[in-house]
C-alpha cells in the first residue's frame, strides 16, 4: 500500500525540497494573509489574485477591484487595504475581485505554484481543509509562509494542527520529522494559542501595530467551511 | 543594552537568512558527523578537514591521514571509515589529520564559513559548548545540518538544548521563534530522547543500518569538554 508523505515546510525558500508536481501544497500565513483570503472567499469574493510585487498590485488600482498591499505588517502607502481579515469581512467583497500583495503570504503562494494543487489554510478553515486533505491519496506539503524566509511559530502551529488531523485520520499517512515536530508543538499549545505565542517575535512585532483584535480572530479555529484553491493563478472557492 | 539574537536555522540552505559575518555559527549534525568530529578531537586528533565532495576526500587517501566518507548513512566504497563516532574513538587518531566528507554535516560547515566563528556541537559536548557560547556577546545561530536541506528532529533537539541554556544563562538573550520552538521541543523530549526520536525518519533510516549503539552514544550528553572550532577551513580544538 502506498504511503502518503505528510511534510511541513518551514520556509518558502525550501519549497523545491519539500514539494513536487505531484504534491498538494497547503499555504499557511496565519498573521494575516491566508486568514484574510479565507475571510474574503467566505464573504463571497469572486477571486483573489495574489501578486508578489507592490508595483503589480498598483496596476490594478484603477480597475474595478479591491486592492490590498501590506509590507512589514502595515498598509502600503497609496492603498486602502492591507492584510487585515476585517477589511475583507462584509458584503462589500461579494462577487468582487481582490488583488493582494503581502510580505510573506503571496511569496509562499508563488513558491507553491509548480505543485499539483495549491490550497489556502488558516485557523479559520482548519477542520474543513484537514478533512478535505485527509481524503486525498497524495503527498501533502504544509507550507509555512514564515517571516522573510524564516521559521515562525504561528504558521508552524497551524501546520501542526493540520498534521495532527492527517496523522490521525488519513489512511497510510507517513509524517516527516517536520510534521512530527509541528504536531507536537501544536499539541503543547492548543489549549492556549495566544499564551503560547506571547513571546514569539511576530506577536511582538504586531503588538506595536495594535492589531490584537486581528490576532485573536486569526487564532480562532473553524469560523468557515470554505477552501480557497488556486486555479490558473487566481484563488477561488473550491466547489466539489 | 544590546540584545543578542539566538537563532535556530533548520536547514543549511537558509544559512544566509540566519547568519552574517558577525554571527557565531554552531554546526549540529547529531547523527553522526559532528558527534564523530567531537570524538576525534577529544581523542587528540590534530585536525579534521571537512570536505564537501567524496572526490576531494579520495585525493587524501594516499596521504598520512585518516579519511572518512559517508553517504546516506553508509561508508562510501573505497574508504575504510564513515561517520561512526566509534571509528574515531581511540589512540589511533592522536595527532592525526582526519579528512571527513558526509551527506549533510560537511555541507552545513561549508554553508557556515562566512560567519565570524564556526564551532562544532553534539550532545557529547553540550554543556561545554553552551557555557562557552553564553559568555559571548554576539548573535548566535544554531545551524542544523538536517537531512538533504530538510528539517530533522535530532539536530533540532540539540539546538533546543543549547538554546535552552542560552535563554537561561546568557545576558540579554533574544531568542527567535525557531529558538523558542526548538527549546520547547527539547524540554518535551529531554527525559527520553531515544523514545521521542523513535518515530523520526532518520531513526527509521538508521535502524536499517543496525547502528543502534551509535545512536545511543550520540544522544548521551556531556562525554567531553572539547569545543572543536573552524580555523582557516580546518577543525581544531579550541584553546583559550
Amino acid at each position: 500500500m502506498d504511503k502518503h508523505n505528510i511534510n511541513v515546510c518551514f520556509s518558502p525558500k525550501l519549497a523545491a525540497d519539500y514539494a513536487d508536481e505531484e504534491s498538494i501544497v497547503v499555504v499557511i500565513d496565519v498573521l494575516r494573509a491566508t486568514s484574510a483570503i479565507c475571510t474574503a472567499i467566505h464573504y463571497g469574493a469572486k477571486q483573489v489574485i495574489p501578486v508578489v510585487n507592490v508595483e503589480k498590485a498598483r496596476e490594478y488600482l484603477d480597475e474595478d477591484c479591491i486592492v490590498g498591499a501590506e509590507r512589514n505588517g502595515e498598509i502600503v502607502e497609496g492603498f486602502e487595504y492591507g492584510n487585515s481579515p476585517y477589511s475583507y469581512a462584509g458584503d462589500h467583497v461579494k462577487d468582487k475581485t481582490i488583488v493582494l500583495s503581502t510580505t510573506n503570504g503571496t511569496f509562499a503562494i508563488g513558491a507553491a505554484q509548480k505543485s499539483h494543487q495549491v490550497v489556502i489554510a488558516s485557523f479559520l478553515n482548519l477542520d474543513a481543509v484537514s478533512e478535505w486533505l485527509a481524503g486525498k491519496k497524495r503527498r501533502i506539503t504544509l507550507m509555512c509562509a514564515g517571516w522573510k524566509n524564516k521559521f515562525n511559530l504561528e504558521d508552524s502551529l497551524l501546520a501542526g494542527a493540520i498534521a495532527d488531523q492527517l496523522i490521525t485520520n488519513m489512511e497510510n499517512a507517513d509524517p516527516s520529522d517536520s510534521a512530527i515536530a509541528a504536531q507536537r508543538l501544536y499539541n503543547m499549545a492548543k489549549n492556549d494559542l495566544m499564551g503560547f505565542l506571547e513571546d514569539s517575535s511576530h506577536r511582538r512585532r504586531l503588538k506595536k501595530l495594535f492589531i490584537e483584535k486581528d490576532v485573536e480572530y486569526c487564532l480562532t479555529p473553524n469560523q468557515t467551511n470554505v477552501i480557497p484553491i488556486l486555479e490558473a493563478g487566481n484563488i477561488v472557492k473550491l466547489v466539489e
